[in-house]
């Protein structure tokens, strides 16, 4: 039984009741606007974190970087800025990140004047044992200036005794578990690098002979570049004026992708592993519809991320799909609730019902996910102050049940609806008619598979199973660290 | 015959490839929250106008104002805002205008203060013999602070020989041509007002007893207030704290309402003259799909406009619905183009082609109206780019061939596409396999009508039919003015 | 007896211890540089107002305006703002005001879009009858958008009946009471203009052959330019391209200048009545030597501008001269005090003790005027804390009893210390061994007369004699009017 | 002789002329208002750094920090920012930096999370041998994240392989050269360091018991603290709240301060070395007055460095002080000279020539010291162009002919006129009648010995004799250098 207070929703229960995918990462090599190439490329990632952008150029013989809080196309989207960041080199990086955490210095690509030369990293993803390093870096006498994963790849690389840059990067990303795809530009080469079971994405492309890096195709396609292959699971690819090598520090074995990637992150337009990504989701709710068919009258998407799916639960159950909900497209990341009053009104800034769609129906209401279930609880309340005669929850995804450490910033577990209640007391919390999820079978079946195959699971899907697929260091260590004093900036 | 150089297009051609109504308008009586109502009433407005937004209360002894640039989000969102506009009354605007003109003066709304106390006046609409009056009055010795249309409203109202504030309002208004919505604020009373031939929309509410004003209902909806019924053409509705009461100064005659609001400019959400403007669109899709039929593989929508009509040719004409476009919800207003090279790429910053449904296929694409068409054809190239064999392009509405006088900014005649072009030219310059147009007959069926009766339009549809409803004096007077130094102000 | 708790002072009483003038204003007239010689110009005006600055120019066709809080430094000193304001024809203006009238609206010039073209305004001093005429003015149906002086001459010469500019600008002018020096850009005149007794300064220079109005000479000489004469008191002048005119519309009478110019107000370096101001602030000491001399150690200004008349005390008494106070000019206006702590220190973040100096002497301590008093019981105390043996305390001017309604921002009268407490009860309250004032004889005499003229008394010196030299309508009427709500802009 | 291009000076050449310190530091422990306190001495000390400042607290559990450019009252004078700064622990900085250097994250203090706590570190100097110990650290595989000297010593400290944190401190700086002032704050300690000589100058204070480091007495006495004694040259003094603590690292030998800081850098209410700053600077005047006399009617100071020995001029030679030149005060860093009309005008932005005083007199200009010179050439323009009928310069310092390499920004020695030229060359450029500098025995006679003892110096005193006290290491190297890119934050 879920008790009263619990509906005492606060504005931050709202904000964070979606996931959000903590960065995004591009680079090119020898493209003489290679800033703007990245800034554009950025621009089509920018789903991946709207926090802040950076990027950092190479011009043969000096590194140049900027990087702001906000939107690329706020900072990046002008000739000066473009054009202070000269070279045919560049990297940048999109960040999504928690409040308390997004000061400037955190902002990557993260840079470092090593002996030889330089080198900037940014990365997506988390290192589950980045603490833990951290500490003993500190220990030797290291000093980190930000609180960011990404300098454990720089002081690593910094004290390796090896001579090749390659080979010092190599000896850091060994050093290091969890997830990621890291971009690095060192004075001669750009190198792309994918963990060893290639949770996070990470492709290569070609523009006019310049080779290029990103987290998904949709930024390939901005800039016109052709589409070459993904960077596969524990591959460093190195890009030079020379020519491209590929390295498998780790060796090789399966690949076990991060399933999230389909169900949320990635845009509809891109293709990953193969599959278009808006194909994966009318796939799931084509699944959803046959493992959880319900009579109704219209199929209602919760926009925007809810469309594909309720495409296919509506094609594949014969009821008709509607844009039930309209979203308001001017809400931006300034709106305050200024009055009790407006608070109260809550989700009806993003979202407003389309009446006449509504009204006397028996909706089906689709979304992608479900997380704590706070913006459920008032979606569904609006579809019924509406006139809906009936509303049945559909999510085209499992329940979420454990918290993810690999760069998803998802809540802890005991926040987590699906974490704690029945299906029973999440559809009375919900507020809904009938509440129903999509099997963990269903969505490997919905991707082309029999099923999962528990032996050897082809995605990490740890969030639905508890099955990850790394250690988590960190995670094991916390209760035995006395916690030191860190800087805080306050301004 | 189109020449090669018309396909240059500047970043100027693509920014001017849509309508933009002028303005959104909101007013309420009475509430404890007014300011916060209002600024929320006027987020959902926010598509009427993008440009400025200001809001006018009043405390029962001082009127207060705060106008500002940009989004309603970004000035009236927070608590200290809304706590300095106190005060039980309150009017609001948000405003759409070209560059050149937003300047601070020129927000909405504005004020006077008058013998008898004081009124501020915001509107929705063009005055079609503003600038003949402006220059009697300066000739008389008014001073003009603003450009705006609004402050000949209130120029009249303090020169008016009449008694009472309602009765000077009449007064000022019988003098006025064109279109408008106006809401007006006095010490005691809330005004709105529609021109004879209510050409602009505006609704009566009621939330919890306090009579409100909107432009459209889905103003009420985010609120939760109940809609009352339309102001009716040429209707004055003067609420006060103690009842409604109803004028129509320019007699009963036949309403002709904008036939845009149905093709653009509402919100799906909005019910406007009795209909779902969503079920409208969806109609609208449906005669295109059985007056210009085609045989194709897949209905893809420009989005977001076009989605509601794409659904009903789907509907109608058996073909699947696809979003085959994706659009970038980041891309805001401050995304400049800052090499040749991002240039080039134009429309992608905004949308990007879904290839994995359009590759190989024969593509009906579907939008809402065609104005300069200089979008149309990158959109065009970018579906032809993704792979599609053949791309049918379809308008939900006619070809538009006059400019619009009552508000709506269009584009000199010369630059609509519709109105220099014969059909063919026009798929020649578009570049798809064919194009086709909703006929104007077709849009009075779609509404319910057996067509357009030529004898008494049921709308106002000139950019379809040159059928201009009003006196143009401003039009008629234009050559015969010598043009006399205004301010600009420069910063 | 003064109560202890007059002593508790709030930093409002500290940040109102001094007189404010209303403003500075400059002109010129065909000049390639119009905006950047006046830019200059207002620059070395800036400290007869900090508020606020603003430019209007025309170039032959159109008037561009740019007014901006803030000083001239910051605002106008770009190259890129200078050429926006094209147009050999300029007229600036910079304003002191109290915080809550410092809007945007009111920052001056001030344009009107007349039947025959336009005119800006912007003018120096306070108009007596103001209020009066607005009111009367708004019974009749203008519309104010301002609450400036200044609109009320743009309205009157808007509805004058006259033909000519210049006759309007006249026939408005003869209807204003009080104290101004205006001055006006028309599309092809520059007027300068000061009232029936030359309250306030005004100055005619020229720079090959462009005619300037300036308030201040030091405005002469910070461009290169050559004073010319002063503009007479009741004097109207008229610059065309064709020569200069000049009328009297008021008759001839003797000028009465405001003694304050050469107390406080003007620049050390700026010559007034053929005076140079520092030469009479050093006699105001001499002066002062003599009326109150006493046996000291060290002679201590008060910076910065105490200095000249304590050269004149040291230089007259044969007391030693020393910088016995450092001011700090990093103070600016931003300096809020955050703390309790920081507030009780108050008077030490502008000002700290050259303890050196001061330590064991009877220090003599001479300030300009005394106005509050509340600045200099800290002063007072902050030379005892560094160790002085006795403070004496010399007033340069009379004491202050009345209000000024002429421009001058002065404390209402209950404020003045010297109107409410005798010379001994301000020794006791300002703390010091002994408080002595310049006898208004004394400022006469020091200025080469035999002493005030008391049956006409050369300058206008109401703030110690209470001798307005003109009617205060507004004032008079004050009680008899019912408040009507205006608006205020919150934002 | 000089050539007539040496004329035209560019604006770079007039900011530049004048000396710049880099900085000033402040240090307080165990005080409730830590954080306000140390604003306030920085406000205080804001003379000597106006383009940066920064605070560091700790609280007990958490170190906090906030860095702005800027002034300090522009950033740490709100409530709201001090009350982030909390704990009674707080060291702050105020910074002077060239502009291409001035990027946030060099502002100081810095900080560095160290194994047993943390350390934040800021200093007034220069290092001479801080890029020698730089390269050697990035060849050990450390990641210097600022160009700041600072960053040396925090990196130094956190290799060293000492337990304690004050060993830890002193094992870096016997490993560093040059001239410093440091402030150090750690969990438990306040630390003050100043170089063997003594260059760079630091006071220890009390205020009701908590200890406090400031750069000079005037920050102690805008708080209202007593002045304790100098910390000694060599001397660590190490505050606890347990006591202090003094160490003697380098042993006991003569201090030998820079003797700039009588001359041009410290305020004149500062005491130093038991000495009047100003009282010194009047004593320069007075001997500058004995050495090199001259026929004239008034002896008129450059504002505001040269009153002082304006002042002891005018004593020792009986001809009359006068303020023959008015500073703007209101200029500011921000008037950028908009046109050539404006740049031709040059100096009288800042200064304006008090023509009353000057027309027709003989004139003694004296300045505190000449640098390159740009700016002199103005001024004494200016005062021929006010009537003077001769100018005859004097400096209060002798020829500055070698650069500094301690913390004072002079430019490259072929900048510095007294480099190049002979004095009658340089009277020649100037455009003086007559030219003199006191003599370097002057300086020491004004200051109370006998001469300069070239045996032992009693002062550093290099930039007029050459003779540099440590070690020039960097210097020396700096040839050897390949220099590898470095990052360039270009936004």
């Amino acid at each position: 039984m879920i008790s009263d207070t619990t509906l005492e929703l606060s504005q931050d229960d709202l904000d964070g009741d979606t996931l959000h995918e903590e960065c995004g990462v591009f680079g090119v090599l020898g493209h003489d606007d290679a800033a703007a190439i990245t800034a554009l490329g950025l621009h089509a990632l920018q789903h991946r974190g709207q926090e802040a952008a950076g990027i950092v150029t190479f011009d043969g013989s000096q590194f140049r970087s900027e990087r702001h809080l906000g939107l690329v196309g706020d900072h990046f989207s002008n000739a000066e800025t473009i054009s202070r960041l000269n070279g045919p080199y560049a990297i940048g990086h999109v960040r999504y990140s928690t409040s308390g955490e997004t000061i400037l210095r955190n902002v990557q690509p993260l840079f470092a004047e090593l002996d030889g030369g330089g080198i900037a990293v940014c990365h997506n993803g988390h290192f589950t044992n980045a603490m833990t390093l951290r500490r003993k870096l500190i220990k030797e006498g290291a000093i980190c200036q930000s609180t960011s994963d990404s300098e454990v790849v720089l002081q690593l690389v910094a004290r390796s005794r090896k001579d090749k840059i390659v080979d010092r990067f190599i000896d850091a990303i060994t050093q290091m578990e969890g997830a990621y795809s890291l971009v690095a530009l060192t004075r001669k080469k750009l190198i792309g690098a994918r963990d060893p079971f290639g949770i996070r994405p990470l492709v290569l492309g070609d523009l006019n002979g310049a080779p290029i890096f990103a987290s998904e195709t949709c930024a390939l396609d901005i800039i016109g570049a052709t589409f070459i292959r993904e960077v596969e699971n524990g591959e460093v690819v190195v890009c030079s004026p020379s020519g491209i090598e590929s390295y498998f520090p780790f060796g090789r074995r399966p690949a076990r992708p991060c399933i999230f990637e389909y169900i949320y992150f990635s845009r509809p337009d891109s293709i990953l592993g193969g599959r278009s990504v808006y194909n994966v989701r009318k796939e799931f709710g084509r699944q959803l519809a046959q493992e959880t068919p319900v009579e109704a009258d219209v199929v209602v998407p919760v926009p925007d991320s809810g469309v594909p799916a309720a495409l296919g639960y509506a094609d594949a159950s014969g009821i008709p799909f509607e844009l039930g909900i309209i979203r308001n497209h001017y809400v931006g990341r300034t709106f305050i609730e200024p009055t009790q009053q407006i608070r109260t009104l809550g989700v009806r800034l993003k979202h407003s019902a389309n009446r006449a769609q509504i009204e006397g129906k028996r909706v089906v209401l689709v979304d992608d996910s479900l997380v704590r279930g706070t913006t459920s609880v008032k979606i569904v309340q609006m579809i019924r102050d509406a006139g809906a005669r009936e509303v049945h929850f559909r999510l085209a995804s499992p329940p979420i049940r454990f918290s993810d450490y690999y760069g998803i910033d998802t809540p802890v577990r005991e926040k987590l609806l699906a974490a704690k209640y029945s299906l029973e007391e999440m559809r009375n919390y919900i507020g809904a008619d009938s509440l129903a999820f999509l099997s963990v079978d269903g969505i490997y079946k919905a991707i082309g598979y029999e099923g999962r195959d528990n032996d050897a699971p082809q995605f990490t899907d740890h969030c639905f199973t508890g099955d990850y697929p790394t250690p988590l260091t960190d995670m094991a260590e916390e209760g035995d660290v006395t916690h030191l004093p860190r800087l805080v900036e306050v301004g």
